[in-house]
């Protein structure tokens, strides 16, 4: 294959920019970034004529609305991509940050400093922000960057990255530091994962099958993210109306993301009083209840869950509805069936609450709060490529930090070991 | 295969006591470790009976000297590996550490604390005393491990790994927290990294060949330690007998082992009277020189190098030599040939000592010291499982840190997302 050759090609000036990159001062960065966001806004007409050409092609082919949603920009859309690489500018910058220093008995001096991890590459799907979004984060963080959009959105990116680059280029950022692949075949994500040497990590950003297939074929070390089957927990000392707001919140605020609940679990001590009023509160948003035998014997208007139901990632107006024994079989079932994201529990009860966070196996355990804080944002990270629902290296919100690795000084005066 | 299903058992074993472990007070795991460090001493005599069968067969299989030395077990090496058990029962426990803290303007509390891995693989070769230290800093930091060693110490490691076993169960460590695979089929290693889901990192110890079939094909995420293709760049500035020192030592003192030296280069305006020395001094060790074409116009006994002597890792008393035009040239030939473990400049100018420290992509870059230093109880660390030489996760001297990830906890009192 052609793109084979090219893909490598691409790497490969990733790789000799990641060099640069690496040692580049942290105002050097900034003014590129807001260079960059200046770009956008002055070129979006350019942006906007290819993003219409793309939704154009979407709507033949009879895309549903929320996918158009997605792939849709405006001005001020491209004014909040704008807005992100601003915001990123302003972040701290985390290279060459010390986190480790020690002299020994030998008088060796030892620290350990952030260094940028090299190359990183993202696949994603639809969202054209993301092009801009990873692009600044990567670039702030020291890194040259390989982006993969996905193939509905192709003229969108190409016009954004194109943008980006030219910006950046033209303001102190080593050429080949950030590179898009107009490769709209799917074998380019096959030829990417397996760029091993030129590419540091992969990091995936879409829907489950996206990932899983990545994770599976990828000889690239990977972060997974983005998977969520979140649950929330309504103990029976719980405050009923705050969780009945918090079900809500969790469910219906924004359905489609990874930080929203599919599961409720209510003990059975309370489900006969809890589980009508949560039934109201979710008729009114229009959300489909699934329950289990017992749920529905106390709400027959509920649909009777299958096993299927509770690891679905329904991403709609759907919530599987379970009552357990104890706090013992809630954390069981949690264990079982989520995806490492994140869980709640409502409870006024603080031993509850302690066991909770500390038995269930999760990146963000939340006592009396809606699960749809998981975010770089709202956890004041001021800015996020992802949300990792693996343990190694990162897991949560990643922000810049998440994006470095370290690297060892060690000063001497001749010494040898014994 | 039988030994899929059986595999699979384990590994779910592993997964549920991982879970009771993972909360496990930090006085129960110290005292697991004593008691298992004294069943190793007072049950030694089972390990020495099940190692001279082991011997036996190595010897009928013909294989060399060193690979004898490295299987052989005495009391004096069991010994060791009681006391390894009994410091890292003394290091301070990695779990439940706090790390990060933050309350949001909206009174969210956020704290990030550390938590275990959770499953642990570790796939190694010869060495049995790696059974003992994997399992000791494993259960230490809440982990369960699943240990397969090399066929060639089948009946050692079955022994040491029973003892251990037995003796953690009866004190306290969950049962299934310490798995030994005894198929000693390769195909063992390949089931073993397919069981995504129940194993949340896989740690090869061993071989280059190993490592690279492993990172090539595990689906389990994997950390690659311990090749290291190292170099020691001697600067005109140097105080060449320190270099020479340097040189010696981190060729000649373990040649074996990943931080030792492969390459030197030397600054070309000191070349003709530096490699004179170094020869000699390699010569009493009875290393063997391979040169460029410039160090072997000056050192006529150097054997000449071939392309591949450069990404060569002996692991023997052969060095390979090259004289290069600057620092520039020799930060671009360790950066185009290491393998990202190791690397030293010999300088008595601070600019060039920086230079190579920034520009130098490697885990650990030492001004004026031995490549041999590089490791968890030179660093300081205590302990160690293994050295990283990738980017992700971990880099460098692994010890009872690297084996953990994190978890955010957030106190609500009813929050909403807006």
């Amino acid at each position: 294959m052609d793109f084979e050759a090219e893909m490598k090609k691409k790497a490969e000036a990733a790789r000799a920019a990641s060099r640069k990159l690496s040692v580049l001062p942290t105002g050097v960065k900034n003014k590129a970034l807001l260079a960059m966001a200046e770009a956008l806004e002055k070129r979006s007409s350019v942006i906007l004529a290819a993003n219409e050409q793309d939704l154009e092609e979407a709507r033949q082919k009879g895309l549903k609305r929320s996918y158009l949603d997605r792939l849709m920009l405006n001005e001020s859309r491209i004014s909040q991509m704008a807005e992100g690489l601003r915001q990123t500018a302003q972040l701290p910058d985390p290279i060459s940050q010390g986190d480790y220093s020690a002299t020994r008995p030998n008088g060796l001096e030892i620290r350990r400093i952030r260094v940028p991890l090299g190359v990183i590459g993202i696949i994603y799907e639809a969202r054209p922000n993301v092009t801009a979004d990873a692009a600044g984060l990567c670039l702030k963080s020291g890194n040259a960057v390989i982006l993969r959009g996905g193939s509905e959105a192709i003229r969108s990116n190409t016009a954004i990255s194109s943008l980006l680059a030219k910006a950046a280029y033209e303001n102190g950022i080593p050429e080949g530091a950030l590179q898009f692949v107009e490769f709209t075949d799917r074998a380019a994500v096959d030829v990417m994962t397996h760029l091993s040497g030129l590419l540091d990590v992969i990091i995936p950003r879409g829907g489950a099958g996206l990932i899983k297939h990545i994770v599976a074929n990828s000889s690239v070390p990977v972060i997974e993210t983005g998977t969520g089957v979140c649950h929330t927990f309504v103990d029976a000392s719980a405050d009923q109306a705050m969780a009945v707001d918090i079900a809500v919140n969790a469910k219906t605020s924004h359905p489609s993301v990874c930080n929203a609940m599919e599961t409720l679990l209510v003990h059975k001590a309370i489900a006969a009083e809890f589980l009508p009023r949560l039934a109201a509160a979710m008729a009114e948003k229009h959300v489909e209840l699934r329950g289990c035998e017992q749920a529905c014997a106390i709400c027959p208007a509920m649909i009777p869950a299958t096993e299927e139901d509770w690891s679905a990632e329904y991403g709609d107006l759907i919530l599987s509805v379970k009552v357990v024994e104890d706090i013992q079989a809630a954390i069981s079932h949690i264990n079982r069936y989520n995806t490492g994201h994140s869980e709640a529990i409502v409870t006024t009860d603080i031993r509850n609450a302690h066991r909770f966070q500390r038995e269930v196996d999760a990146a963000a355990v939340y006592v009396n709060a809606s699960t749809r804080f998981t975010d770089g944002f709202e956890f004041g990270f001021g800015a996020e490529i992802g949300i990792s629902t693996q343990k190694l290296h990162a897991r949560g919100p990643m922000g810049l930090m998440e994006l470095t690795s370290t690297k060892y000084l060690i000063y001497g005066e001749g010494q040898v070991r014994g």
